[in-house]
């Protein structure tokens, strides 16, 4: 998708914000600020809103001279979500229809997104998985198992730590030989790379791979060659998260975008509510 | 007061919601946008907010080529406002302390400001009037009329259209040979203008100067000579407004400003809610 006008106050209040989550010094936060506001005024408006959250990150790290300044945090969403997981796996065996329900769960930790929600504290994380059990999911899924079973290379494009714990219910229930595991390139935001896919347990159990990018979302052109390549080859798109969904909803791929609605606006074009869980086939509700 | 990185969000939302407001024309809406982003990004953070939404309104203006797009909603306001006066002086002459009932429905009518709310329907000002009889007010009214008394020279900021309808409670109460009543000099969002002030019924009753400026506030640099002067003279100067108190605030003269809270920042400077009643002297709540 293209970035839209409502899409620059949440450019500036996403920028303030991740600066302040990283440093109380106050010159950076305005220089990060007055950085994001020239690069928001000659915005390509074709571009998705994660080209211009991978600009401000990229400034924010420089201006910290950090390369990841958001490990703390993604190391507390593994362990949170490490802790939850043999419960969540339980029920999950449990329930009428396991993979719909280790689906739900997945999408539920899509709530880990810093880039949406600024005071993600554990209680919230933990409520939303206990609602997650019982909230409506919209789309279909019985088109997805149906997808999974007729494909011969499925993509699973992760997207933040902690909520890659919650894949592993997903992923543990994919045809292992035909699965690929995509994780960024290298950090931005909080969003989940090859360390943090290691700290999730994601290491040795399935295939992975680093995308290339440090963009919070999918932007092919800024991927590695590949994993374009392994993009092209795969027949089914298995992509997590809403900036997944930004950068990707145009592709002509067979995709299925799994996410929590964070986005008015996207909400507003889906005609769904903020919070509440989708799946999208080839970027529709179905 | 100056700006702080907390208010570019504001300053983007705010020029979105004010372009959609008076143009559905989106390439008018993105130019806007854009020129507020480059300024922002330069912006000289010594100069109080209301600069850049003076900014901001002078975009809005020649884009659309119309040198006040809120006449109609202003005129609109100053007849709700007209609606409710007889009733309200009725009340106010009722009341144990006229002066103090006065004063409270004139900064409750501070609650018609377009700068900081967009959906402002006719059921949300009645409500604000209505609650405005019993809600706290905080700040010594009974050091403003002490310096109504002595003073010999007062000056009476005012702010909104609509708003100066219910200025007319106070105003018909202050002693008229020491009276001056200021308006902006042109037009800025919802501000009164001298038109404003006309069809208010200020005109013939009250002494009235217009301010030659166009911010939405008193930016004294930018006001007329004549304003200037009267502003030096007076040994009182009651400020009616968020954006009077934040060009105003560091101000060494004797101002009384009388408005209601509506940025979150000036509510925890001054240690109170979003939209509690304040009267500070000399900026600080006493």
């Amino acid at each position: 998708m293209r970035s839209y006008c409502d899409c620059f106050q949440c450019f500036v209040k996403h920028a303030l914000e991740s600066a302040r989550l990283v440093t109380s010094d106050e010159g950076t936060h305005e220089r990060v600020l007055r950085a994001v506001l020239r690069k928001s005024a000659e915005l390509d408006m074709r571009q998705s809103p994660p080209a211009m959250v991978q600009f401000i990150h990229g400034v924010i790290r420089r201006a910290l001279k950090d390369a990841d300044p958001y490990r703390k945090v993604k190391e507390r969403h593994n362990a949170l979500a490490l802790k939850l997981l043999p419960e969540l796996e339980r029920r999950v065996r449990r329930a009428k229809s396991p993979f719909s329900a280790a689906v739900r769960f997945a999408i539920a930790g899509n709530c880990i997104d810093m880039g949406t929600r600024r005071a993600l504290d554990e209680r919230y994380i933990l409520d939303t998985i206990a609602r997650a059990a019982h909230a409506p999911l919209f789309g279909d899924i019985r088109a997805l198992v149906r997808s999974v079973e007729r494909s011969r290379r499925i993509l699973y494009l992760a997207d933040n730590a902690g909520e890659i714990v919650f894949d592993r219910l997903v992923l543990g229930r994919l045809p292992r030989e035909k699965l690929t595991v995509a994780v960024r390139g290298s950090p931005v935001l909080n969003d989940a790379t090859m360390a943090d896919a290691r700290s999730a347990g994601l290491v040795g159990r399935f295939p992975l791979l680093a995308n290339g990018s440090d963009a919070p979302g999918t932007i092919l052109e800024d991927c590695s060659r590949v994993f374009k390549s392994r993009f092209n080859e795969a027949d089914l798109v298995i992509s997590k998260g809403q900036g997944n969904y930004e950068t990707l909803s145009d592709s002509d791929k067979h995709v299925f975008f799994l996410f929590m609605v964070k986005c008015a606006l996207i909400g507003r074009q889906l005609g769904r509510n903020q919070y509440e869980l989708v799946i999208l086939e080839r970027g529709r509700l179905v």
